[in-house]
């Protein structure tokens, strides 16, 4: 069995478990809070970072969410998500690798630690200036998003990719901490309405992380 | 006929085209300095991020190193990178994540904007507390890669692989730039000795950036 280190508000580790219940793939979610740096977790993992997947009885230890998707891409055949040409594969991989790094970077990473880590771990309010940017920052993602969307149906081409769910997993975090505005954003708005309502997402938007609570329209299906 | 959008200090084009090489794959580079933020440059890739692999008569664009080097993996069998089981390639991958993402903004990232960035762009000098903290990461990085050393005879097993190329393109800019020094990790200097002797890696250490010139060694083969 599966066990899967992550918390609730990781986009990283949401990835990987809409990935592995698309899939049907049991696992068992482990609670990891990476800033507590516990030793046994850094011996596992010198990045100190979840999601972090281990089978303790064969003694495999996966890390870094990419790797861990592409191995379940190569063992578990239903549901692929790298579909398609090599050329097709490449897409889909470069826009995972865009929503993990610039997406995460610009947003997400600002948002967690002004709204999650100063709170749970220096107990300081959160910059009004820096949740600004990163709510700027994401009209211009959600504008990519639209413009992926006026030449495809999923966003790296015409079927469902891991790109889709890189980036419903950032976006759903970012907007669980209040820095979604989707005005002007029908297009985007509609695909993520979309991802939302899938069986292998649900059951994430109802986790919470004690003491930050989401926006009321943050599970709602309403377009 | 491929064409790589590149500079010689670039790492991650210098793991694809060390990839290319020992693959046999020809290609033409293409100088592109991203600082230059051209706009046909941008139009391709909105990272805004070398290397970029263009096939115009095929009409194909593979941004992202590491899309790349899957792409290649999976195009040519020659010299293959990522093998053994999904457990062996996912190590693999999870250390190409390491050296792109860690030892780049531990090391690569500092020495690149203090010694070249502010040089070409700002005119200015570097600073001397940036750059001892990058050669401080570097021992900690050399000291991991000894550690994996120790139980491996190429950085993710028994076989050369992609990590090996990650880690030398990263060690071998870092070196360029006066970042690396080899006291005390004569395990991971054997290796890297090794990684540099390849004929594929050889051509791209005569490259020069003008105006910034490397140290004595950075060429030679000697233990
Ligand atoms: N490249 C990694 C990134 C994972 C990551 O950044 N995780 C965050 C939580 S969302 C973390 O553990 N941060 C703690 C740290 O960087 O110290 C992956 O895709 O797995
Ligand atoms: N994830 C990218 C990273 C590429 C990258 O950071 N390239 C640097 C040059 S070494 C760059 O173009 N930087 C310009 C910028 O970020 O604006 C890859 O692996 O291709």
């Amino acid at each position: 069995m599966w066990q899967l280190l992550q918390f609730p508000l990781c986009p990283f580790s949401r990835k990987v478990r809409v990935l592995l219940a698309e899939k049907g793939v049991g696992y068992e979610p482990v609670r990891e809070h990476p800033w507590e740096r516990r030793d046994e977790f850094l011996d596992m993992n010198p990045t100190g970072q979840v999601p972090v997947m281990v089978d303790t009885a064969r003694k495999i230890v996966l890390l870094d969410s990419m790797a861990i998707c592409e191995y379940l891409e190569e063992t578990v055949d239903k549901a692929a998500m790298l579909n398609g040409t090599a050329a097709d594969r490449a897409e889909i991989r470069r826009l995972v690798t865009w929503f993990d790094v610039h997406f995460y970077r610009d947003i997400t990473a600002l948002l967690l630690h002004e709204r999650m880590e100063k709170r749970i771990v220096h107990r300081a309010a959160p910059d009004a200036k820096l949740l600004r940017e990163a709510m700027k920052a994401a009209v211009a993602h959600l504008d990519y998003i639209d413009y992926l969307l006026d030449h495809r149906t999923w966003l790296a081409g015409s079927t469902m990719s891991l790109a889709d769910l890189a980036a419903a997993s950032q976006i759903s975090i970012a907007d669980y901490l209040g820095g979604i505005d989707w005005k002007s954003h029908e297009q985007a708005k509609r695909w993520y309405v979309g991802m939302k309502s899938r069986p292998s997402f649900r059951p994430l938007l109802a986790e919470r992380m004690p003491g930050i609570n989401p926006p009321t329209d943050y599970e709602t299906l309403d377009i």
